[in-house]
C-alpha cells in the first residue's frame, strides 16, 4: 500500500516504460517486424509517441503513449461535469489486429486524467475480440483479469467485467464487440488511496504481455482457410463500426481535434462488409455469434 | 407549377417508381448483375425495399426505398426542434461502390418528412466521391446539377452546393469527402409551393441515371493497376469514416433503432486503413488530395 499523492511525472515515466516493454515483447512475438515510431506534439501542449507495427503475424498494431495538456474546453467540462481551466491526460493504448483469424484482436488502455490537480482519476481496461470464440481461451483471459483485479479489491472484477460488457456493445447490432474483459473509469479518491488505484491501473497494463503471449502462442500456428480469412475481415468491419460509432474515446478525440492518425491506429489494415450476411446454421461462424452477448461468466470455462 | 398539397401517397408512389427505374438502368450498365431485393417492416410502422447489387462493375451498391412512420420520440423532437406525436418519412437512397477505381463513388438521397401533417419538408442531394479526381468530370457533374437546380430557382445551386461542401466534410481530416454536389434539407412552405418543391426533389432523383451513366461509361473501361486499386480501398476507408462518424442520417438511424443493414448498405465491400499514409509528391494520388477542399467552383471546368 502506497500512501500520498502520486505525481503525474511518475505516472508518465511508468507509462513510457510500459510502452517500451510491451513493444519489445510484441517484436519478439512477431519475430520479424519492428515498430515504427512517430513522435508528435499537440499545439495546446504535450504530445505522444505512436508506435505502429505491420508485421508477419501482427497484420497491423499500434502501441500509443501520450501525455497531453491544455485549457479545458466547454465541451470537455460539459462531458466531465467538472469545472477547471486546464487538464492533463496521459495513457497507453494498444490495439492489435493479427494476421491469423484464430488469434483474437486485443485492446488495452490505461490512463490518468487530472483537472487543476485537485480533480484526478484513473481509467482503463483490456478486452478481447476473437474472430472465432474458443471458450477455454475466454476462460483463461477472464481468469487472468480476475486474478489481477483480486490482488487489489474483490469487488473490482465483477464490477469492471459488467462495465466492459455494457461498454463494448454495438447497440445497432445487439451484439457485444467480443468476449469483453474489464473496463473502469474515474477511479478516484484522496491521497490515502491514490497509490493503490495507480498500482492497480499499472498492474492491468503489466498483465497485457502475459495474456496476449499466451493467446498468440496457442493459436498463431493454426492453419486457416480463405473462408476463415474472409470472416476475419467481416468481423473487423464490426470492430470499425464500434470504434467509429460508439467508442467515446475515439469520438471525443475526433470531435475535439485530437491527433487523428493516432486515434485511428485502432482500425484494421483491411475490413469488409457484406449486406445482411448470416453464416450457415451450425457453422463455426454461427457458433461465434451466439457468444456475442452480455452476462456470460467466462471464468467458468 | 403545381398548386395544392401533394399527398404522401403520391410521393411514395413516385419514389417507388424512381427506385424501379434507377435499378433497371443500373442493371443495364453493369450488364451482368441483378439487384437482390429485401422487403422489410419496422415494428412501429411501414418498411422498405432494400435492393443490393454485387456485380461485375458495381462491386457493391444499394438502392433503398423506405416509407416509415411511428410515434415521435423525445430524441426526434429534440433533434428537429418540432412538436408532434407521430412522424412519417419516405425516401430513396443510393450508394454505389464501383469495382474500377477510375469510376467515382456516387451517393443520392431524396426524402420527404412530415410530422402530424402540418409540418413537412423535402430534402436530398447528390454528391460524388472520385478516387481519382478528373476536373472535367467534376465540371460535367456540377453543371448537370446546376442545370437541374436552375429549372426551379437560380438561387438553389449556389446555396445547395455550399451546403454539400459543408456537409460532406471530414472535420478530423480537414478534407471534403469528394467533390461535393448539392445537399438540401427542410425545404418547406405552404400549399402554394409544395408542388414546386416536390417537383424539384423528384427532378434531382431523376437526374441520377444520366449523370452516373455518363461518368461510368467514360471511365469503366480504363485499365487500372494494383496501386490504383489499393488507393481505392484506402479512400473507401475515408468514406466509412465519414458515414459512421459524421453522417447525421446514418448516426440518427443507428442510434434510434433503424434497420441497420439498410442504413449500412452505404459501406463498401472492402476498405483499408494505412497508418499516416502520405502519397508521394507529384503522384496522381497526391494530386487528388489537393482537390478535397471546400469552395471550388467546379462548374468552371
Amino acid at each position: 500500500m502506497t500512501e500520498g499523492k502520486v505525481s503525474k511525472e511518475s505516472i508518465v515515466h511508468h507509462f513510457k516504460e510500459l510502452q517500451d516493454s510491451i513493444c519489445n515483447s510484441l517484436q519478439s512475438l512477431d519475430g520479424i517486424a519492428h515498430f515504427e515510431e512517430d513522435n508528435w506534439e499537440l499545439s495546446t501542449g504535450g504530445g505522444g509517441r505512436t508506435r505502429i507495427i505491420q508485421g508477419e503475424h501482427i497484420e497491423k498494431g499500434g502501441v500509443n503513449f501520450s501525455a497531453v495538456s491544455g485549457p479545458s474546453s466547454d465541451r470537455l467540462r460539459a462531458l466531465l461535469q467538472k469545472e477547471g481551466d486546464t487538464f492533463f491526460a496521459t495513457g497507453v493504448s494498444i490495439v492489435l489486429h493479427p494476421a491469423n483469424p484464430h488469434v483474437p484482436i486485443i485492446h488495452l488502455n490505461v490512463r490518468y486524467f487530472e483537472m487543476e490537480e485537485e480533480v484526478w482519476w484513473f481509467g482503463g481496461g483490456i478486452d478481447l475480440t476473437p474472430h472465432y470464440i474458443v471458450p477455454e481461451d475466454g476462460g483463461y483471459f477472464h481468469r487472468k483479469l480476475k486474478a489481477t483485479c483480486d490482488q487489489f479489491d474483490a469487488g473490482y472484477y465483477p464490477k469492471f467485467k459488467t462495465w466492459a460488457d455494457d461498454y463494448f456493445f454495438l447497440r445497432h447490432r445487439n451484439e457485444t464487440r467480443g468476449i469483453g474483459g474489464i473496463f473502469f473509469d474515474r477511479l478516484t479518491g484522496d491521497s490515502s488511496n491514490m497509490g493503490d488505484l495507480w498500482s492497480f491501473t499499472l498492474a492491468v497494463g503489466e498483465s497485457f504481455v502475459d495474456i496476449y503471449s499466451y493467446l498468440f502462442n496457442r493459436n498463431h500456428f493454426r492453419p486457416f482457410t480463405q473462408v476463415e480469412k474472409e470472416w476475419q475481415l467481416y468481423r473487423r468491419g464490426r470492430y470499425v463500426e464500434f470504434n467509429l460509432v460508439w467508442d467515446r474515446g475515439t469520438r471525443f478525440g475526433l470531435e475535439t481535434g485530437g491527433r487523428t492518425e493516432s486515434i485511428l491506429m485502432s482500425l484494421p489494415d483491411l475490413a469488409a462488409w457484406k449486406y445482411d450476411y448470416i453464416p450457415p446454421e451450425g457453422s463455426k461462424e454461427a457458433e461465434t455469434l451466439k457468444w456475442l452477448r452480455k452476462g456470460i461468466d467466462w471464468t467458468a470455462f
